[in-house]
């Protein structure tokens, strides 16, 4: 993997840059769309690839499940898997284990933890993550981490980032161990913690920088953090890490935290709302956000956003959107996945633009005084 | 309207049409995917293109509950509602109100009917049938009948019969009296009933041809009846009904059937199964029906039907397709719909081009051989 910046913003810290993977290149600031189970919710790789998604996420913890990593290795890894033949970054699972299951246990060696599909008794170590990622051939495989909630208390959090330190340095070793079972080369990209407490995270971001992993994420946030404490941690991890590493956002966020986190330097970015609120009828748009189900839409003969070039704005009303949704039709699920998608992807390409063009910040607020002045 | 019949084939009732309507020309036999609520579940208007479908179904009944027939106007009719810019098929409803509650009351008059929705009171005519499928704006409108259900009493059937014919004279009067609401021609279907009677039936379809609709539908049959009944009253009805027009076989069926049809001299079909089916996990191939969910399919990285040239069937394997259907990914359910009504309208493109070289015979015979060898 190869990261070069092609501009850096003179205003802010949001930069420009191309990750190049075997699976092709990302132009970075990237928002990458969530595919938990080798697929995007309702979503087609020849949709993702309409909407010009550069990668997608997989899921460590569900794929090993289900199908199985052999599975997804006999198939040739999963971009012959889901046929999607881009970028893929796998996600370790750290996160779901805890979510998913009270009773899942922590311990110096890994996770202790049972399957949510049959209760069945499994066991996830630094070493394990690893191995079942070469396994998935994820271009971009994220180390096993603990991910801890919000509020935790700084003794129990400085002790997590000991441990999250701990394994970084044996994922690296077995980074370095375990070969490739595919025929292309895979990153590996280590996950900054630290909850909201500024000298944790200082403190991890130093001792993994050490570590010289090809990319780093700053993860543990958008966990129920105030929006101030998220930021202050993304621009404290993002001026330690190095310059020329990609630098990846955790699950952020709605569209202005994704400018905002470009403004403090971060590449690159996933998460669920825009397919999620898609599922649940709601749309971004350029002059915000939009419930389909709306009344005021019944007789809305109009596009979702007349500024939008998406499938779903090329070719049907909200009216008729609308009607779908009421009418509990799937064909809505597609759709209104697809225009968030394509609003995500096409704020961050956008944005790329205006860092080249040296006028991010100006970008910015003329994004958000239109966003703002919402329905 | 305007139907011409392109070839007869020598040894069967089959034949070869082309049906004109102002939204484009229809090569018959076709098959019709079913849009009861102005989409055809899971799949878009982009993908209907995709696997070349020339005409889809929609429901008066649904539509005039939701999202209502004004609505439908206003847009345009339903080709631009939907944006499926093709012809379009209503059907009255009469099943659908007589499916969805017990409480339904059939008078000489109509339809006394409450909402399946809301419970609200609605009342349908046949005037007021076509006078919404004037709101609609659908190319072939059909006409309020009595689907009798099966098996039923023949006095029962013989009055039900006689109300069919009364209301299909009062649905033909409307019919001239109630002007189109678009700029597009609408023709009206009649729709033969009778049960599994044969005089009743051919009591009907004598009485219905004086009326001299542009179209003859036979409905009332694939409700619980022997399948040999089912093609006796069809081949029954077809030998009678006029040979210069369309002709409906309702919601029937299977692969199998629509080839029986089409040897009785049927030019037009309906059915759920390929989607319903498809969400279902289950596949229409030319070797039979696969049931993708079936732990054979596990480690199958071959396609569904390496036959099909389908998006679904050029792209994933079996493998990705089972681990889609276990998974609960909502994209499965698109993926198979398309994969089965892709199966059907190749079928009919098949059939027709068997019937033109005139050996539909043989074709069916090498089709039926081939699909019944199945897993």
């Amino acid at each position: 993997m190869e990261f070069r910046i092609v501009k850096k913003d003179k205003q802010t810290r949001a930069r420009a840059a191309v990750l190049k993977t075997d699976h092709g290149d990302i132009k970075t600031p990237v928002f990458m769309p969530v595919g938990t189970q080798a697929a995007v919710k309702a979503i087609s790789p020849q949709d993702l690839n309409d909407i010009k998604a550069q990668i997608i996420l997989g899921n460590t913890y569900h794929l090993y499940l289900r199908p199985g990593s052999d599975i997804v290795r006999q198939a040739g890894g999963i971009q012959k898997f889901n046929a999607w033949r881009k970028p893929v970054l796998t996600d370790s699972g750290g996160f779901q284990i805890f979510s998913l299951n009270d009773l899942n246990k922590i311990t110096k060696d890994g996770f202790e933890f049972r399957s949510h599909l049959d209760g069945s008794k499994h066991f996830f170590s630094p070493e394990k993550v690893i191995a079942i990622q070469r396994d998935l051939g994820s271009d971009i495989m994220m180390v096993l981490d603990e991910c801890v909630s919000y509020p935790s208390e700084f003794n129990y959090v400085r002790n997590s980032v000991k441990l999250t330190v701990e394994w970084a340095r044996r994922s690296m070793k077995a980074y370095k161990q375990i070969p490739p079972k595919h025929d292309f080369s895979q990153a590996a990209f280590v996950i900054v913690q630290g909850g909201v407490y500024e000298d944790l995270r200082r403190e991890c971001a130093l001792q993994l920088i050490d570590l010289n992993f090809p990319g780093y994420a700053i993860g543990g946030l958008s966990v129920g953090e105030p929006k101030e404490a998220m930021f202050e941690m993304t621009e404290l991890v993002a001026e330690l890490l190095p310059h020329n590493k990609p630098r990846y956002l955790m699950g952020v966020g709605k569209p202005e935290d994704l400018l905002d986190g470009i403004e403090r330097g971060v590449d690159m970015f996933d998460c669920i709302m825009p397919t999620r609120n898609g599922r649940n009828g709601q749309a971004f748009t350029s002059t915000g956000v939009v419930n389909i189900k709306n009344l005021v839409h019944r007789e809305a003969f109009a596009p979702l956003d007349p500024e939008c070039g998406c499938y779903t704005c090329r070719t049907f009303s909200r009216a008729y959107l609308r009607h779908l949704y009421i009418a509990k039709e799937l064909l809505i699920l597609k759709l209104l996945s697809l225009h968030n998608l394509n609003f995500y992807l096409r704020l961050m390409e956008a944005a790329r633009k205006a860092i080249l063009e040296e006028r991010f910040y100006e970008f910015k607020s003329e994004f958000l005084t239109k966003y703002h002045n919402k329905e």
